[in-house]
């Protein structure tokens, strides 16, 4: 595995981190299109529901009891839990929570998971604060567009030298989103961003760990500290994202400084926020959902002969698993998506869990699922083909599976999605009372109308 | 400024992650010789004075204004200061306080300022449990190793590239550190390497702002609690250091991984620890030395001619400063650092203060100092020539400065260092206390006796 040339030192890069602290201190209160709005309301509650989901899993529970050995004050929720803690560890928790299913919201362009730094340190900091949801929103919005073109600017070369993207640009996006949320000024702004860029958190070797959700969490803490700190007096370089040692080229030979200033108030990255319906890899979405397909046209398990895939090799050889032991196995298992799909016509958390990885039923029809490698097959599409017993040939292309850019969730998918995680939780009461509010966010006089719904 | 030419990934790295927490979790106890030991003691003796010297710089009022913020438990002391704060808060705090006068201790191999991660981390650990000195100094001598052949793996490559290795390797040590205090096994010692390994702190183009010591403060918090998390079950990569996409691949193109392997538990890195008598860049420590030597040898000001310095380029290329107007401008000029080694015989935070760099005599004098570059004069070193008005020359060369690794610090001159710090704190009485005990840190049965003592 060959990796790119390192590149000379860019001494003449533009004044990104002021130009960027400008942005985030003087943008206009909901100074964008409906469309960006509404976009910025279902990634938070794309990224409330996941958050929520996963707040029983064991790396919650470890995050949490290391947290409660500093004794915090209870300044904001986890997410999910009984537990207040203070704002800070509540923006790492929910971070790590955020991300634990890998069901959250992704930046096509640059497979950023923006929702789970951004939003976690600008909930628990808004909580803390009683601060209105307009001011939620607009922090969103902002601090989501600085992590993006930061990631714009860098990708794929940063990604490719093993950096996990979302924690490595996630505390610029969440120092940004809580400079604006503390209305700190353009100098001081900066000076957040600045103070966040020493503080990249993620490498991809640390992927199938508890330390992968870590990222984002870790990132949403430091980006909310670097804030506080900001707001206290404390320095850092005005040039810290753009100087020769400075993050940016620190940690990446693709300087595209233009992904910064292009349309930069105008084009907001949120626009291009996808959310996942199936809670795995996105490379398996396409054949899921071209089997949830077949089941909706009448295709029954007990009429497969075969099942036949045409994918790109990239499918294979990141979920090939053949045989999957367990739920964390059965991610990474092409077959068994296509399995659930057919079988139970979704592929939550749910449909990754040991007990359906191991189910008889499930595990048969896997057996009778072919791959075929062709890669005139677009990574993101499929095509499918069920050979049933009675000689049927039933077949579906899926040009852009469901949850892409071209083919988003709808909203009534997205609450769908919600109830599937957070009713386990929190209950059918609760998880419907959310849902009754996410559309009115921005309207909220005080987010912690909000926050109190998101604890039992 | 071209760089290097990114090297392929290694697939076949050493299992450095598990060999180092092995070390650190199996070493014995005082494993070492008098002299490492005799080493960790003024190791920590001298970062304690620069913790609590600078304990009222208004960096360290913004840190702890940011931290109060969170409205943290009083579990660890702050150094200097009468707040207490949660333990990695304060982890944080005497991190960055340790090296706001830049007068910290430094292994001189990767120019790493091993103390400020590993020490500030370790007390605040120890004081809240109430840990003994002798597992403060093992917990000390690990963590240093660690970070410092973590160092010595990517030196100079990560350094060239924009790391301040002192927080991006520091951790490592921090954790390592933690780690043994905790009496974590090799399991867990490997998981807090891990996760902390994704938080490395620190970019050389912060240096001259607040966020510099920020650096060693933010890796002390990060692997104090990377250490807590492990403790409570959280998981990550056992090869996040060493693997293709783990932390020292994918920061650096060295990687000499005999480096950590080597004589590992035999030779320690903190046996290569120095210590600063001046309060400045260690390139112009060998002029002030030989100007002090001057002074030694009946040399006053009022008889000078002229001063005659011949330096290596490095000199005047980083401190060649004529006219400093204020101490941080001293700080960067060879010809005040002669000035007052001239006439005040010592070149301490007090003799960078704006007053000094300011007085007429010492301006008087700088003005009578050449240099002239002479690159077969070693970095390290440097001829002394004072012309006087009755026509005398007196000459001084300085092979090796007073604090380097072939001249150290006596034991009484890091004393009078820590008085010079902690007298304008905590008084003469507390000063003098301290010192009293600083030699028997090892035998102490809890550290709170030494703690209590840095508080006013």
């Amino acid at each position: 595995m060959a990796r790119n040339t390192q590149v000379a030192a860019d001494t003449a890069a533009p004044p990104i981190t002021s130009i960027l602290a400008r942005f985030v201190a003087g943008h206009a209160s909901r100074g964008w299109t409906d469309a960006v709005e509404h976009e910025a309301h279902r990634t938070f509650y794309n990224w409330l529901g996941c958050a929520i989901g996963a707040a029983r899993h064991e790396a919650a529970d470890a995050a949490i009891a290391a947290v409660q050995m500093l004794a915090p004050a209870p300044q904001a929720s986890v997410l999910g839990r009984a537990e207040k803690v203070d704002m800070a560890s509540a923006a790492l928790v929910n971070g790590i929570t955020s991300h634990t299913f890998d069901f959250d919201d992704t930046h096509l362009k640059t497979i950023i998971h923006p929702a789970g730094p951004v939003a976690s340190a600008v909930l628990a900091l808004a909580e803390h604060r009683g601060a209105s949801g307009r001011d939620v929103i607009d922090a969103l919005v902002l601090g989501i567009d600085v992590a993006c073109r930061i990631g714009n600017t860098m990708y794929p070369d940063h990604y490719d030298r093993g950096w996990h993207i979302t924690g490595s640009t996630g505390m610029l996006g969440a120092a940004a989103g809580c400079a604006r949320l503390l209305r700190l000024d353009e100098q001081q702004a900066a000076m957040a961003l600045g103070i966040a860029a020493s503080q990249p958190v993620g490498l991809r070797e640390q992927f199938g760990t508890m330390t992968k959700p870590f990222h984002p969490g870790g990132a949403a803490r430091a980006g909310l500290m670097s804030a506080l700190l900001a707001s206290q007096g404390f320095t850092a370089s005005p040039r810290a994202l753009e100087a020769p040692r400075g993050f940016v080229q620190v940690a990446s030979d693709k300087r595209a400084w233009n992904e910064v200033t292009d349309e930069l108030g105008e084009r907001f990255e949120i626009s291009f926020n996808t959310y996942k319906p199936f809670a795995c890899g996105i490379v398996i979405h396409p054949s899921i959902d071209a089997c949830v397909q077949l089941r909706d046209r009448g295709v029954t398990a007990d009429q497969v002969e075969r099942i036949e895939l045409r994918v790109h090799s990239l499918v294979l050889e990141l979920t090939g698993k053949k045989e999957p032991k367990d739920g964390l196995q059965g991610k990474f298992s092409v077959y068994h998506g296509c399995a659930v799909g057919l079988i139970h016509g979704r592929a939550g958390e749910e449909e990754f869990s040991d007990a359906v990885v191991n189910d008889p039923a499930v595990v048969a029809l896997r057996n009778k699922v072919r791959a075929t490698v062709d890669d005139s097959v677009d990574e993101a599409s499929v095509q499918v083909a069920a050979v049933l017993h009675d000689g049927r040939r039933v077949e579906v292309q899926v040009e852009h599976a469901i949850g892409s850019l071209e083919n988003p969730l709808s909203d009534a998918q997205l609450e769908a999605k919600f109830a599937d995680l957070v009713v386990p939780v929190l209950g059918g009461t609760r998880s419907r009372d959310i849902t009754a509010q996410w559309r009115g966010l921005a309207a909220m006089a005080d987010v912690r109308a909000l926050t109190a719904l998101c604890r039992p």
